[in-house]
């Protein structure tokens, strides 16, 4: 066959054994926050079938960025651009054996077919977070105070992240207040998500194209830039409060300006970003308290978030916040003298690997020693044990420290007692 | 908009808490057991260029049983229906930074285009574990023995299940002693993997349509029924003797029909059964020596094998091997007394979190007591905190058992203390 392409596809990533430790070093923090809140792991299919994100997660998303695929039986299916249709599906399938409210995590992969760039993949892994069941200024306070939470965990302080906050219910009343019609409102709300990225001319133009009149372009404009109007909204003002209580108010400030990208947000919408405004959004999301009738008939309502894993690895480098991970966990390396010693060094390794201690052995006995003892020190791994003639008479073994470079005689039977006692450096 | 099929796709899982906390026990062995022998953990992309399987996989799985998508560009992408071809593209392509031999494990979604039935779906999971840069009987040992530890580790005795192991090269060898043509092997390979689910007379009359006459035939069945021509093979010999030294023989037998279903074994090839037979194959793998050369142009050996998620829970089923577990992590719920204590409630939730403790608060203040106990009942919460008029008063907290029912009143100053001793039920 012809030589195939080495490179994985065009914003699709291979985590080699270095990047998967950052990954799980990332992911396995995002664990540990969401039980501390009580918050259990689930997981869907990676295909549904296309009709699943039909009218809810906006038509950019269904209709550009979606990977489809027919089955053979002509279906269309789409590689999961998000989870929360797949989520609200199996709360709905399972309403009636499931006790509220749900305090539901997951981790995993989504594709979009967007062009990729810094902080934007084709795949990516995104870490769901949602609170099914309540509907309440609280309920919102949790899910974003989590968010908060892991920021800290992973040290990034609020002089670095902020978590922009608005409500769309109370922003649509300000709008209708404008006489903006109810019915152009969401197309008023995917202008407004757009709007960074254009210029005042070309948004002015935007708003009259979906049939704004001057007046009711100045009216938005100035709602746009009152950062005060927060406090006439009772439900943000508790929000803000009960977030107070949580003791992460340095994280959050009211921004105007939020309102998400997707249909089914209904009140407060929340997205996270770098201070300096370099990045792209680390995290989004927000109150959907129809999305469960649309799919599942009953309503129950909900709050959660979604936080890609590409922009928080993008801000940690950054930041200087990533920890020194070593890709290999091998504690011990067991060295083959020569190849009549193969036997005993793969005694030893068992009697290792039994108390726990990750250890490998040298598979070839034909190497010499220097360079066995040059691939410990390429891969990382703290120790060598060496059991060459003299050991094997008197019962011992050597082991050498690789960082200290330093070594000693122990008598085989302590060795374990040995191990266990040492941390990997 | 219509409302959707709230079921997943056919073939495909919903995994709720309850099904996530099996899956997370099980992986969590195979990462530990992994760990244990040095493997370090990578992870490709879920879709591949179709070409990456052409002709290694296996004719079946890639024109019949992969999911295939076309991109923009009209070029063939397919949903991983394994990982070997992706991890060894992943090493051609940084060959030159990469120290070996390698020792890689991984664990994810893989998709099969096949008829669902017990063990087996359309998207399952699989833990890749492969030993790459070393050609040896030692090698092959220890990837088998990885596999037996991992039995080991979930309970599962060599009365229970065995791994079948043959040697390829070795049964060409036998093959072509019985006069077979050596460019007819694959196919009589491909028919030896089928044979066990046809009756006698659909081989032969198999056999002769794939062109083998009587005596070829006759030649065959004798091989197949030896179990004791390891004893002619060094290569199984040395490997036999290595898996005893590593402690795992009882594990272990001689199955001349062993060939497994991809073209890329060239040597060692095993798999995994339940000792009575009633269960599809638990894990199956072998040497791969060229695999490396035909997708990366550089000859490496390696020896590997992956294990599905849904036999082994199957088995573990059966032998009733699975522990209790319990989706909740929560430790404590704190309750809401009414709406004027919600503040003191948020305030030890938050004071008991900071010390790492799993905790809930209640978030709705209309509900009565009773009716928040009973949800942490539901949901198998192991304490509650209460605090009410009385408790506000004298500074105290009542913390009630909720497996025993028993309580007691404690000072708020100690509620971390004296959750941090006791262990959950």
């Amino acid at each position: 066959m012809n030589k195939v392409n080495l490179q994985p596809l065009k914003g699709f990533r291979d985590f080699y054994p270095e990047q998967m430790k950052f990954r799980n070093f990332l992911f396995g923090k995002m664990r540990e926050i969401s039980k501390l809140f009580g918050y259990q792991e689930y997981e869907g299919p990676v295909l549904e079938s296309l009709d699943l994100y039909g009218a809810k997660s906006g038509e950019e998303l269904v209709k550009n960025q979606t990977f489809i695929l027919k089955d053979r039986g002509g279906r269309r299916l789409a590689l999961r651009p998000e989870l929360t249709p797949t989520m609200a599906r199996m709360v709905a399938a399972q309403r009636q054996k499931l006790t509220l409210p749900l305090r539901w995590f997951s981790l995993g992969p989504r594709w979009r077919y967007e062009q990729p760039q810094k902080g934007r993949f084709r795949e990516f892994w995104q870490w769901d977070v949602d609170l099914i069941g309540f509907d309440s200024p609280e309920a919102d306070a949790e899910v974003i105070s989590l968010a908060c939470e892991l920021f800290k965990s992973v040290g990034l302080s609020s002089k670095e992240v902020v978590i922009k906050i608005n409500n769309r219910r109370f922003l649509e009343n300000k709008l209708v207040f404008v006489e903006i019609p109810r019915k152009k409102i969401p197309e008023v709300f995917r202008a407004i998500d757009k709007k960074e990225k254009m210029t005042q001319d070309g948004w002015e133009k935007y708003l009259k194209e979906i049939g704004l009149n001057d007046l009711q372009i100045r009216g938005l404009g100035e709602i746009l830039k009152d950062k005060d109007f927060a406090n006439e909204s009772e439900e943000l003002t508790e929000l803000f409060s009960t977030l107070n209580d949580l003791g992460v108010s340095k994280y959050i400030e009211f921004d105007p300006m939020v309102v998400r990208g997707l249909d089914y947000y209904t009140g407060t919408v929340f997205e996270a970003k770098d201070r300096r405004g370099e990045f792209r959004t680390i995290l989004g999301g927000g109150r959907y308290d129809n999305l469960l009738e649309i799919i599942g008939g009953q309503k129950i309502p909900g709050v959660g978030f979604a936080a890609g894993d590409a922009v928080l690895e993008e801000i940690l480098k950054k930041f200087k916040k990533i920890p020194k991970l070593t890709p290999c966990s091998t504690k011990v390396l067991v060295t083959v003298f020569d190849e009549s010693f193969y036997r005993n060094s793969l005694k030893i390794t068992s009697q290792l690997r039994a108390k726990n201690i990750p250890t490998e052995i040298y598979l070839d006995s034909q190497t010499k020693l220097d360079k066995q003892l040059k691939y410990a020190d390429k891969k990382g791994i703290c120790w060598v044990v060496i059991i060459g003639p003299e050991e094997e008479k008197s019962g011992t073994v050597t082991v050498k420290n690789m960082e200290k470079g330093s070594q000693e005689t122990i008598p085989q039977e302590k060795l374990e007692d040995y191990f266990n006692k040492q941390v990997c450096f």
